[in-house]
């Protein structure tokens, strides 16, 4: 299930295999077996220690509010320019006493320096870059690996895993870029698609796919989540707080490795490229307890879980 | 763009065309045309009179709650036996003063009696049915008209709308049904297909697809989803509300036939039989603000929005 991408022949042949696969068997018949297949939970129970890895604390953001922390994992990989200028503006503790400025239902959580577009009044940007090249998509190199989703996808030629992110790739173009799914950070931008930097960002409430190769991915949210998504939306249009709601102040973005150990939030995430990831995935695609009358025989990217669980939890 | 099911040859063979279609243009270049393609601003300042219609009072409900009404929708022709039952629960005052118990993240709010389970604490159905046959399916008959859209699906063979509904049908089953996007409302249930009554109800502030055809859908709501979405999230498994959280009290639900008419919400819904839909729908699928650099090509049943206005207003 794991490949890289040196051998594009048989990646390619590979690829219209599953998109096949995935056409006859999308709503075929459930297959009856004998024992009864693996939930979610089953697979995670049989886990290994090696089917996890740890959140490397040098590419952890932990987003403070004064409901809690939200963990941001950075994917320096798709966006090395712009990921490395977050750093250097959390750093600089740039993000520090700023507002979420728009929360719009079922699309993004946004924040940043309300005065960004007034010279007078914005703040300083400190050492960090004000523009930056757009990194939307990422040529398809060679030490890229990818574990393909078989399920065939309307907005991509080919779905799949990235590391711990949820990611699409297209052959014809050899670019491969990060999806927007439910949890993943982006950056703000004017219509210059160069215009983003990282000081504004945003977080997926919803679906959002059309968003993708029109934004750079920064990373995703792994925990905390629902200190997001449970905040007011916001009454002016696109979602945009006014002066009737509550301002919601960002107390602090603090990349993990600036933080002392002892008050780290450490995690772990389930390896996409795993047997075990592909038999969750399986899980999850067709669901097998008592509740469910008909399986789904199918499974989008955005709704694949990718586990998280506290270092040294036996259980997510 | 509009077919009825009598036709079934006919249609199978629009079908698969459209299927074809979509899997050639979905990943193709964009299409330069000279003059710019409308956004869904303009297609909607641009749309007649005949292209709305106001919701039925019969078949729409008001959730009250602290902090404001949700509007739903009903759908009797695609769950006529629960629909009914749910209309005599709200006659019956039933839901009054019964509270939200579960808010799972990016999944379902669901509210209903706490001691349903418990014959000596439960709230009386009086008059309406304590069980129900499932409705989770609707099969295809002579008057059934569906609009449907281009855009391939992974969950079902073929996506579309049903009135003001996101739907699917399977012709190899002759079954339609809802699908569930953001803001569906459905019937909790046991393991018991046969289970539900609609005294429980849930709507998806995420996406359930794999909820498809496992459970009775019986509308979605048209208005005042973000007082539902951005509710705390429960602490317990399956996002129940445990005693750490604040109940959030349903103040009432009733239908609005029997709300005086001054104190209505009268709302209109874009017809989604009509040339401005598909053209909104296009509108959503390649996306040419100056904002965009990447139209996507497609787009999913789900986030299709299917325009609200109020009665009156010349725009949504």
């Amino acid at each position: 299930m794991k490949y890289k991408t040196r051998s594009t022949r048989r990646m390619l042949h590979g690829l219209f295999a599953c998109l096949l696969a995935s056409a006859v068997s999308a709503f075929g018949a459930d297959p009856s077996a004998s024992a009864k297949p693996p939930t979610m939970a089953d697979v995670l129970a049989a886990s290994k220690p090696a089917d996890w890895h740890a959140l490397d604390p040098a590419d952890t953001l932990y987003l403070q509010l004064a409901t809690g922390r939200v963990v941001i994992e950075l994917a320096p990989q798709f966006a090395p320019h712009t990921v490395a200028n977050i750093k250097a503006l959390a750093r600089e503790k740039y993000y520090d006493g700023l507002d979420i400025l728009r929360v719009q239902d079922n699309y993004v959580v946004q924040w940043g320096d309300l005065n960004a577009d007034n010279p007078a009044k914005r703040r300083s940007l400190g050492k960090a870059q004000s523009t930056l090249k757009a990194e939307f998509t990422l040529p398809l190199g060679k030490d890229f690996t990818f574990t393909p989703l078989q399920d065939r996808d309307g907005y991509a030629p080919q779905t799949g895993f990235a590391g711990d992110f949820p990611a699409a790739l297209d052959l014809t173009t050899h670019a491969t870029w990060l999806t927007h799914c439910y949890g993943t950070v982006g950056v703000g931008r004017d219509n210059d698609a160069n215009s983003g930097n990282g000081a504004e960002l945003y977080v997926v409430i919803g679906g959002a796919r059309w968003l993708d190769r029109n934004i750079t991915v920064v990373g995703r949210v792994v925990q905390g989540m629902e200190l997001l998504s449970s905040l007011p939306r916001g009454s002016g249009e696109l979602g945009f707080y006014t002066k009737i709601e509550h301002p919601v102040p960002i107390e602090s973005i603090r990349l993990a490795a600036d933080v002392p150990p002892a008050q780290r939030t450490n995690l772990e995430i389930l390896r996409t490229d795993t047997p075990t990831f592909a038999t969750l995935i399986e899980s999850r695609r067709n669901r097998h307890d008592d509740w469910y009358k008909v399986p789904a025989g199918y499974i989008d990217v955005c709704n694949v879980p990718i586990p998280v669980r506290a270092v040294g939890a036996m259980k997510p």
